[in-house]
């Protein structure tokens, strides 16, 4: 079986609620587009600190 | 505004119209998930060729 | 010594001379802001189709 | 436009001045390089620490 | 000289001495697969936390 | 069960028979440094074209 697709999401630290939620709904959307086992996604969450992200030259935590 | 989430999805190569229902539906998820704009959101899907990925120490293709 | 920053960049395709030009100012940038030596500044470049990427759900080669 | 390109910086943990010069310069190299609207330049910078990087099969703590 | 192959592993958080010894073993069996210098392979480590990965929709905390 | 450690091997194109051998030893490797079950290593191979690598600011197709 496809152990695949493999999603890494970066985004900005959310509670563990957050988390939860996303990795169900994102899961079942790439079910749903791709019709892929649900046990062949997995996803890697980033948590990425407001310091360690710039848009246009300047720091989030900047703007 | 926040622009994030970024999401990195490695997949088997898929046709075109495939990719277009994973991009809006994983979207429309991450929108739902997180209560972000959905112009927040950035996918880059990288295609993966079957000789490019392994499970236990075997090639995809020689599976 | 530290053979150390590594950087990723994701671009869509460009011309080989584009490349050359990105890769001579983006790693003297690096070591004037970082004063780390020249030769520890490595940077890989990630090819990127327009129909593998997305903003918003749309993938860019339908925008 | 185009909300692209996407830099990913890994390096040693550095103070917060230091990073908010790295991306100033980085992003300033970026748009002379290739032309594009300051503001399509996202960076992720990823901290590591010295047990989490290796060269030659050693960790760089115990180098 | 190649400064390359470059590997990320992306792991649940071990203690120092399974590092030191992975990255040892790992880059002794990239040196003879592929017949490069082993000052050539480079290492990344990303310390991967229960709450950020999930499969089949479920995080691995919630497992 | 713990479908990790994940492995990207960024590294220049190489011939099939090569990336089968790789994946085999270095998936040993890690399965003997983590005491991890063989089937949990995932590796995604990316490979990289000589264009697409720059060491201190020039590409290597240069060197």
């Amino acid at each position: 079986m496809i152990k695949i697709p493999i999603l890494q999401i970066t985004l900005f630290e959310r509670p563990l609620e957050k988390k939860r939620k996303l990795v169900e709904m994102v899961t079942e959307a790439v079910v749903n587009a791709l019709d892929c086992p649900k046990d062949a996604v997995r996803i890697i969450i980033n948590d990425m600190s407001k310091e360690n992200y710039a848009i246009a030259g300047t720091l989030y935590i900047d703007r």
